[in-house]
């Protein structure tokens, strides 16, 4: 059985995209920080983890960016979650007499309309969405809240007062499915490199035009400092096709010409959009 | 004279780097957030705000490309600081007596090796590096240092008991001087501009080249999320030149015509590397 471990507490928004990519038949292993999340795939306590890339409200997550670089683990796949929050509480506590909201930062900024609303209602910042669900599971506190994804309130045993308490709908997150081994679907349609430049003028330019010279879609490109070279950069990029082919092969070997450092990050299946 | 806002207390790395562009005679404004001090340039309160843009270790300010994009200031000047970190105390506290360091987690994180040599010194994680300082010449407590720049040292009366205790020599901040009214030095040899690209395949491919068919030398890109818009991307460059050169006004007519929007952030000296 799949072993997946991701950061965070039980219910995490990682948990859901595991789901929704992976189906119901796992087993989960919710850990402290990205690092440990990264660790637990690459030492055997879990068979992948699963990690949030992109949102595309507040951007990439360069934390996970640069423990691609460092720990050697494939990409086996991703998901697109649409982020929902939720007003969940437990018995006590209803819209009626709500008096507390905790959350993390992030969330509770992504709720400002609902929270506006709701004047009377405190927001009390919490490390975790999920986490705070778990807290109020313990605490029990009347007229306490959380906002968390709906897979934290089955977590927990907890109600789903409201749903949909975002401010926008075009709130989604990338999550990145790793494993330690390599293994490419026929289905794969879609590769992830990173790579240097070699420090010429035009270098990036020669680096895109191997796949526009054959017709290859860019699908996203990050950059990120390259740790005692000041001033360069490793650059992250994803493009639509099967490592496997002709083109993608050609493009890579053409683009080994023109780098200082190229890795093949995995080559996957893409998600819907 | 020249007042300048910036985000931290005073002694900050930034009011460093403020006076290493501009020398001494300048007033200096210390805000809370990166946006109070952006909003201090807007509103008038400063002359000119300087914000840090990007690290050789650490990265990219994200939220400080966000706010350049938000607030319709104009790059007016450039400079790269050394990031020195340096023991500071006050009288009572010496090398010998040292048992607690307070700093920003990520100054702490710089000077790893000074502290894993000193394994009976506390490592106190702190909101601010000169804050760190400032609370020192507050509770004066005994036996404690701060890890903070040497204008912080100087800012409270502090004296330094050690320098250079970065564990990576090739740590370098880049700050941004920002002001509302537009001034293009003959000097100018550097562009910062934001684009984003149509939604066709080999869009980037296309914004690239009209630099590349110029020999025009590329500096730095980042990318940023285009809120309400999943999946695609606000693009920063910096370019070589100045934005009254025929080759450059050439280059910036050419992008307009292959991209959905495109607004230049300032023409400026390059800061010497």
């Amino acid at each position: 059985m799949k072993i997946i471990a991701f950061q965070g507490e039980r219910g995490a928004f990682s948990e859901e995209a595991a789901y929704k990519l992976l189906g119901r038949n796992i087993r989960v292993l919710p850990r402290e920080s990205f690092g440990a999340a990264f660790a637990s795939a690459v030492h055997g306590q879990a068979t992948h983890c699963l990690v949030p890339i992109e949102n595309t409200l507040a951007g990439s997550v360069y934390e996970n960016y640069d423990l691609l670089l460092k720990n050697r683990l494939h990409i086996a796949g991703e998901a697109n979650l649409r982020i929902v929050h939720n007003l969940i509480a437990f018995p006590g506590t209803t819209l009626g007499n709500l008096r507390q909201v905790y959350s993390h930062p992030v969330a509770l900024a992504q709720c400002s309309r609902f929270l506006a609303r709701h004047r009377r209602v405190e927001r009390i910042p919490f490390y975790d969405t999920a986490g705070s669900v778990k807290m109020l599971a313990e605490r029990r506190l009347p007229g306490a809240a959380a906002i968390a994804s709906r897979v934290a309130a089955s977590a927990y045993g907890a109600r789903v007062l409201m749903a949909h308490l975002e401010d926008h709908q075009e709130n989604f997150t990338r999550f990145l499915l790793l494993s330690k081994g390599e293994s490419v679907s026929p289905q794969a349609n879609k590769v992830s490199i990173v790579f240097s430049t070699r420090n010429v003028p035009g270098a990036l330019f020669k680096c895109l035009s191997v796949f526009a010279l054959r017709d290859i879609d860019l699908q996203k490109m990050e950059s990120r400092p390259l740790r005692g070279r000041p001033w360069e950069y490793f650059f992250y990029l994803d493009f639509a096709g099967n490592a496997r082919e002709a083109k993608c092969r050609n493009a890579l070997s053409h683009l080994r010409e023109v780098t200082n450092f190229l890795r093949v990050l995995g080559c996957y299946e893409s998600a819907t959009r």
